[in-house]
């Protein structure tokens, strides 16, 4: 630790604009966070995320999509369905959405390459992670305020059979997201009702927040609801509350809290 | 990310032809979608998708269905049971269905072919994973509108050992339906009661859709049911509901919930 | 698929000759069927299969059991307690015998023979597995109408870290069982309440049929019960019903539920 | 299988001589059955056995007992605190019991050896598997009537790592108990309340009979209790009785039920 | 042992200032004991750490927070929220915090070193097992008082794949801090409700304390607790109270037992 | 076995000096049997054996503590704590408390060594399974009456990875105590709710006795409690009693029976 401490810096909160979301929290989610958004499939994990980058991209937030699942036309479809206007958001130059294939990360130290993903290349090579990743910024012109990685599962998908090795990756990639100073959702792939929130379990721990989606059934009825783990450096409210998804996205109900037979986990 | 985003086209949706089930959508299931269907042995999962593929090819729709289990004579006879005319529909051209050996799949980088199989094909060998896969449309000049896969699981099957490849594999099988832009039916069976929907957990985040089929024991009675888990761009009803099989072949009950000691899943 | 489509023949079903077993189905179980028979030990799987044999053979229907388990002479045996008069069976043509050791099928292909096991031992060997099985009929005489093998769970269990290759095998082998036409029963060897009905959970999805024989204990007493989970071009009686063994073999009482504090699954 | 088929002998049983245990059979435990001894420990399978062999051996009948655990020395101790008068019934050369290590078998094939073991030790070689076991009754004069093997689970201890070949190995030894025609006793040491009843699940299915010894606890109290799970051509009683151990061995009470909260299995 | 056995010392113990907390104790923590601290993201284990800290740095002593998770700028700014003056405390040199890379400790002895990093890293090569670990105190003029450890977890994945060697480095890890007289908190990052309260299960055994964090579910609430497991050498309350996170850190209510529907384990 | 039967002694039994545990026996525990003491940590385990060897130290036994986790002055200083006098007993002769590292027994057989340990580190090296391990009287001079070993579990780590020579080593380890004739307690390091008693589930059959502690949850309150599961040649009570730690160490409570929520086990 070097020995001049910076100053205390007045703590900023980012908004969500997820109506309801936000009063969880005292503040807010704590500007520069790295958060896990966990959980099972069809529980609303990314379009909560999609949300939030239509929401600081129309304020002139620049908002980065990276994904491995659905398109870029589908995703842009979706937005659409929700009235989120995704393509003047994208000609804006604040939003951009790109898909990547795991095998391409896979196989990527074979090429060349200038934006986040090459960054996340070198440290698959092993030969490479002693180096400082590089800084996006400068090759690019696109420091991205917010950073959606859809899915952080995906990207341990590439390593399979490497644990070690996953498990020096994604310590490195927090670190990145910390050292460009960038608000990140990492979205990961659950069941439905999670006892791990993350691949490995790791990186739960090394997260600065943990929301979890909840999908689950009460007898014969789907239940959404949303509940926020963990956040440092912030008080928030510790229950599961409901979430719906109707025409214009996601709402959460924080008075509207989902009691059930739900097993104590 | 192209910069001339596409324009909006009007969503168009499907309908099954499955009596009652539509009913569990706002439209339907959106045209072109992946869609899994999952479910234990005897859940009727694959009636159900050759009932869908029955209703379109009546309806001059070209439908591809692709197995590993019941030999061809056995699936005629099936939807002959039900009274859905396959013979005629085999000869109109409308209705294909074939039966691979997954040992096939497996060896079947050795041959040359040049049907989806190959396509597959392909995709094992690594060294051709690079490759764009072939569309099947111009060397047969069958483009399917409907593709049933029975099963998923099968193919799975033949990575034993090869996690690795698998995940790759079945990233780029996705895409390719994708692109084709056939609307894809992928049976993964599962135990009577599914946690995870498919082969590795994997597939059931990359589809577009899930539906599972339950045949569960209520005490001494086996019930069937049906629920849909996700259906991207779509709304749908929360709920397990009620699957009968009668001489026509399935029915759903949308408005019939199906209660019971099932616990929270 | 051929394009000359066979012509709809009538349906053929058996009988078991089980008193009240075939009263779970409409027909019966269809002719050609392959068909998994589960369950603990102690549950009357290998009892029901010689009740059938002896049923058929009497009636001059070519029967063939194939085990790995108890002696001929043990088997003939528990056939005359039952007053079912094997050796004339025997003597008469129509009821053959005969047990293995697994380490036969192990190393047979090192060896010369002339029977189904010669057939499934091809399979065995990698080199072999393309070739089609060679018929048994025209070199022994013998063609079965019904085989029994007891069990599939020995089998699977000479290829112990072979995994790839079982699947391979058990594919060839339930095809090889379609080809020549024979009604066909596999018995698994699975817990007394089993959540998989086989040895590897994939044979219940390529069989026609699956029963399921139950021998659990409700406090301090077992009972013994027998449930028809599924059979492919037949409607069956969704239900769990009793299963009691007298002086003259098995009998089930299809009216008489099994109820009980059995859990959901 | 022979032509000659073997006439019907007149079935022969055992008795066991543990009060109240043979009422659970019709008629008795069938003579030359391989009967597995499965409990936890502390449950009295072995004393269970020894009781046997004591019983047997007063009549004049020849009984082996082969343990891996206690010393010799210990389990006559054991017998003269039941007044079973082991000494003498060893001096009479009707009772012989013979401890081993278990890496004596492990290690057994570099030796020459003349008794039961050296025939176990040919199985642990793959090159002798092909060749029959020798029968131990040439050489050492000594044709047991009765064997008790203390426990199946030591045995099973030296194949770790070479399951295949275990799995050859317990079927060979199973068939040549069936050849000697002795009544076997094989202990298998399992969790107080077993789901399986022998060391890899495969041996119960091989087994004649299974006989489970429960050491369960109830609240804070714990209660023994036996129960036949199956006995292949016998009758036999389904339920759970208690089992008590007194100054004169073990007393089995058949009509004393042991209720309880236990769950079904 | 050495002859010459030490005087018996008047045992010393530690407060943790921690409001409360001491009273779960007779006297309190025995002083250079070496404890776990367990559980599950989001349950206050990292505070209740830095708070120790605090409370020991500002009354003189010297403490040591060696982390591999959040950066020292967020665990100053944590600790700032709280109003612990931690940049005071460091220029004061009674307060040290650092933070490593696992990938550092794992590729540490190719390069030289002279903390407690040093000796650790010795550990990871076998060859440097047998040497007794540096002291750390010679080389660097800082003898902490307190060391915490952020986390255990965190050490433990550098040996993936290599379990014999952890086993051997954790016990050398455990007597270094004996040796040096320390009073130790190793964190471990656990499941909400744990089984295991480390690693692998034996550090447990080796600490001299286990108190586990509990962070968990009633219906769609969260709760936090505390539960102290063992202290050796120490009388301790056998119950888990209430814990609270305010403006001004952890306080600990002896006296609420946090009832509830928690299962036995 | 040899011909010259030894006479029957009359039996002896140790008496633990732990105020109410031996009323749990009729008589005691059998001189020079090998005891299993299970349990979770903070259960008493250590605590238990420690008050035993106080005990008979002072009666003028030889007794001998080899241990694996806390430092012999830790040891002491729990001793004096009860006001057990351990360095009289030292000094006396009678006590001796050794602890080991477990990577000195791994690595052992490269040095020279003339204890407990050398034999047991014969056994490590499979060159030295076939000689009869030394008794370790002659030359020490220190025959011990009793001995700890703390912990079993600790052993067993030396063996990660070698199974099959574990399961020799425990065999002839079991049998060099009997050897001695020493009365031996095995540690073993288990789940608070054991279901196996032993690092792997072999070594409490191999034993002449198992003793369960446990330090069990109870909604918000952890209890503790011991039972004995088995004794050989001796007759017990069966059921779970009440165990308390005081100023003078543990006592235990055999009329007070420890009920409650339990599951059976």
């Amino acid at each position: 630790m070097k020995d001049n401490l910076p100053e205390k810096k007045e703590r900023e909160y980012i908004e969500t604009g997820v109506p309801g979301f936000d009063k969880l929290f005292t503040h807010g989610i704590p500007k520069g966070s790295t958060v896990l958004v966990a959980g099972g499939t069809g529980s609303g994990k990314t379009n909560f995320c999609l949300q939030i980058l239509a929401h600081h991209a129309a304020e002139g937030k620049k908002c980065y999509f990276m994904g491995f699942e659905e398109s870029e036309e589908r995703l842009i479809e979706h937005m659409e369905d929700f009235g989120w206007n995704p393509k003047e958001l994208i000609k804006s130059g604040n939003l951009k959405i790109k898909r990547f294939l795991t095998s391409e990360i896979y196989y990527y130290d074979k090429k060349s390459g200038s934006d986040i993903q090459a960054m996340m290349t070198k440290e698959v090579d092993p030969l490479l992670m002693e180096l400082e990743p590089l800084a996006i910024s400068e090759e690019t012109g696109f420091i991205p305020d917010f950073i959606i990685l859809d899915s952080l599962s995906a990207v341990a998908s590439t390593f399979i059979g490497k644990e070690q090795s996953y498990r020096f990756y994604v310590e490195r990639l927090f670190r990145f997201f910390e050292k460009i100073g960038c608000t990140t959702f990492l979205i990961t792939e659950t069941k439905q009702i999670p006892e791990l929130f993350s691949p490995t379990g790791v990186e739960e721990f090394l997260a600065d927040g943990v929301l979890v989606f909840y999908n689950f059934r009460r007898e014969n009825i789907r239940e959404t609801a949303v509940e926020v783990i963990k956040m440092r450096g912030e008080k928030h409210q510790k229950k599961m509350v409901a979430l719906k998804i109707n025409d214009k996205g996601i709402s959460v109900y924080p008075d509207v809290e989902v009691y059930g037979a739900l097993e104590v986990k």
